[in-house]
């Protein structure tokens, strides 16, 4: 702690721990909200859809309260050194979880297109696709709450099984739709959901190099972030 | 300004000086990454393609930069208030533009595979929904520079332009490729490449909310933002 004074140190480590907690609540909501997406897509559950679309804007709200107490935090803290970039961090990383959630609202949306279009046999995939976004969600929230820069590392290695997962569907959603050009509208939404979760395991990764750099001060290496460059679909 | 004192006054305008200056690059280089998407698009050019992604990586470096710059300037000025915001504000936005960067590199991406593929009638909208999205971002990014939260309101107001634009060719791009399945392949790409360009529209209008919040200190209402619930395509 750069900060001096037990008085001081105590103080900061409540306010932390306060903005910790709103993070781990929003976090919370984003991974159930995307769970959830998934059941209400599988199920064709129009209400269930509606339902994550209007709670969406609970995450929003505690966004809010996280940039309001990491400005007061360091307005009456003055945090320095490690403390600074653990406040940084934790703002950066609810804009990050804020935008999870808004990928589960999208999803959500989409459930009544798909519902007005029958099945389609690429959707089977997407559930499993989504264990492992939200899995890497929660370990790199866990990662931020524990300081845990290996667990961090280890977060962005799995982002592959996501992008491998989201090539494969999305080749078989192309084959699907050239085999039955009625599928074609439900069949791009699926595609988009497939890009929304894609997104989700960006997203994670993203938060575990913020944590990596906030728990060791320096940058996790382009390549151990596993990223491909020839990847056709990252952004 | 909260900080007192005239000289400390004067090195917090130098320091967000800076930062101003850091992020007004940054989004430049964004702004013309779009552009030259759209021509390496339109063109068919994969050596422009390729710089443009290369080059994607000089303004993540610029963020890094920002972060750094922004986390100095909070431990040696301890700036409050208004000002306080302003760095905070500074830190999201720089977030955004890399975002909009990374729109950018993943367009450039698809060059290849749209030019694999011939002509797809479509592809003639984009470059346009692309100059409403630049000019967006543009003065986004103004306001921010000139605290302007008339532009920034104003900005919000022009996004259902995009999504306008983005719905229209998604439509197109369905039918499309109902007509013709051997062009399934090529426009998801460029339905993905609307959306990314959809998405820099909501970026910019997000970061016209920044600005409207660090000018104001209040929130931009959500009603205000011409937000559309019933768009299925919001992300």
């Amino acid at each position: 702690m750069a900060t001096s004074g037990e008085h001081t140190v105590k103080a900061f480590d409540e306010d932390i721990g306060a903005l910790r907690g709103l993070i781990a609540e929003m976090g919370g909501r984003a991974e159930n909200a995307i769970q959830d997406s998934m059941r209400a897509l599988m199920r064709r559950d129009l209400r269930e859809a509606a339902r994550i679309v209007a709670e969406d804007e609970r995450i929003d709200i505690l966004e809010t309260e996280v940039e309001r107490a990491a400005v007061r935090l360091i307005a009456l803290r003055a945090p320095m050194a490690d403390d600074l970039r653990e406040v940084v961090a934790a703002l950066k990383i609810a804009g990050v979880v804020e935008r999870i959630g808004d990928y589960a609202k999208n999803i959500a949306k989409r459930v009544s297109v798909i519902d007005d279009n029958g099945d389609i046999e690429p959707l089977s995939l997407l559930p499993s696709m989504a264990r492992i976004a939200v899995e890497m969600v929660r370990d790199a929230l866990d990662a931020f709450a524990a300081r845990d820069a290996e667990l961090a590392y280890e977060v962005c290695q799995r982002d592959k099984q996501v992008d491998d997962f989201y090539n494969s569907i999305f080749r078989t959603l192309v084959t699907y739709m050239m085999e039955n050009p009625k599928s074609i509208t439900p069949a791009t939404h699926l595609l988009f959901i497939a890009k929304n979760l894609e997104r989700v395991g960006d997203h994670a990764t993203n938060v575990a190099e913020m944590v990596y750099y906030a728990a060791t001060g320096t940058y996790m290496a382009e390549r151990e972030r596993g990223d491909d460059f020839l990847d056709q679909d990252e952004d």
